[in-house]
């Protein structure tokens, strides 16, 4: 296991780490990645702007310039991500463990914050958080909560993560994570997925079901597939993102992003 | 007095209330305006992303949009705010209560949050604000912190405001607002005016000064000065703002800013 960022880092440059980060270098801070074109730049950050919950933007670069500053001092966007997704019009075309040749000097990106750093906090409380102990990806819906309409970005429904609590968990859990408004924040329903519009947990649109056990209720947080899902929907000519769960490590801690 | 955002805004449209709006509608949310042409909007979009205490937005118009939907959901920015000034190049071109005809469908407006709302949080607590005891402006400084460059606003100074408390008031102080996060938060220095570059109290860069009682120490908070400098300083050809102290009041509440 990787002890720090920049140690992940280091080896996700040299391509002898190209495998998801979860688990890896714990404490520091893991981001999502969407880079776009300039002239998409905009609507995106007016989108996130808009709907900081499931899109909290933690750094976006120049216009043209790779380079990490705030997340980690000397990232660079074009080689530290373990596993790119590049999407044409809309449509995957294929995963790169570099994009160093597909670079653009209008590409513009953005680093979203991600429910691993509020997981961190509420591990830390002692609370179980159901997708680790039993090793799954936490389960995703697509709930009727629909996210605020930026330029080309519209009706785009807000994608949300689940985690089981008893009833007084999730009311700590929802104290622990309001602390953290630049990850996702508190949930945003507690014990009525119907309410959302979900109708089967153990059907998730993205991820994997968790078992709830009696006497638990669900908990649902604003996810950051959201902003990709936005994305997706609005089809630029060109977008490059992160494999799931092939994320940005940065040199800040979890622990930065308490208010 | 008007008592909500709704009478307020409906007296300024008629033009019947021209004058500041600090103590009116009591508990809704006041916010300063910076109209910018399209063009400049990406820039100061992202200069406020990357300085979200001296520049937390709360709304974003559409381009060309002059209409509110989340502060107020039938605002009008170009007859809702009782005093606006123009500049051009950079210059104060003068003072009008209404800017229909100067409205530009390049125009995107953005209504940023005021320490107003703040202040409302530390009365609630029982806590003595100084500027509102004395009925004086709020005193603020140019500090030494600066903001994070974004494509045309560089090198900008942060402005911070500055209340006097008691060690252990300043602790509470702190407590109370590092829950409002959307409206500049925790304070930025507390007790030590000389490491942000502070020399002087009495002489404050904007506003009045205020009595420092014996065993009080200065608290200070990241000011919405903050982006009316950045766009001076840029010297944008042409920009909107209001006039100190003549604010769009919103329909929301300053609670509901409380993460």
């Amino acid at each position: 296991m990787y002890k720090t960022g920049n140690d992940i880092r280091k080896a996700i440059k040299d391509q002898t780490w190209t495998c998801p980060t979860s688990g890896e270098a714990p404490g520091f801070v893991q981001a999502n990645l969407v880079i776009l074109p300039r002239d998409w730049a905009y609507d995106f950050l007016l989108f996130a702007q808009r709907n900081p919950k499931p899109c909290p933007i933690l750094e976006v670069g120049e216009t043209g310039d790779p380079s990490t500053r705030i997340l980690a001092e000397n990232g660079d966007i074009r080689t530290d991500i373990p596993k790119y997704i590049v999407y044409k019009d809309g449509k995957n075309t294929g995963e790169v463990t570099d994009i160093s040749t597909l670079w653009q000097d209008d590409f513009v990106y953005f680093l979203l914050g991600c429910s691993f750093s509020f997981e961190q906090a509420l591990l830390s409380a002692g609370l179980e958080v159901r997708n680790i102990t039993e090793g799954r990806n936490v389960p995703m819906y697509i709930s009727n909560i629909m996210c605020r309409d930026a330029g080309r970005f519209k009706e785009v429904p807000m994608v949300v993560s689940m985690r089981p609590f008893t009833p007084s968990d999730a009311e700590r859990a929802a104290e622990i994570t309001r602390e953290y408004p630049a990850v996702h924040g508190k949930p945003v329903q507690i014990g009525s997925p119907e309410k959302i519009g979900i109708k089967n947990l153990n059907q998730p649109d993205f991820g994997d079901a968790v078992t709830l056990r009696e006497g638990e209720i669900p908990v649902f947080w604003a996810c950051g597939v959201t902003p990709q899902m936005a994305v997706m929907q609005a089809k630029p000519p060109l977008v490059i993102s992160h494999a799931p769960g092939h994320m940005f490590v940065g040199d800040l801690k979890d622990l930065d992003f308490k208010i």
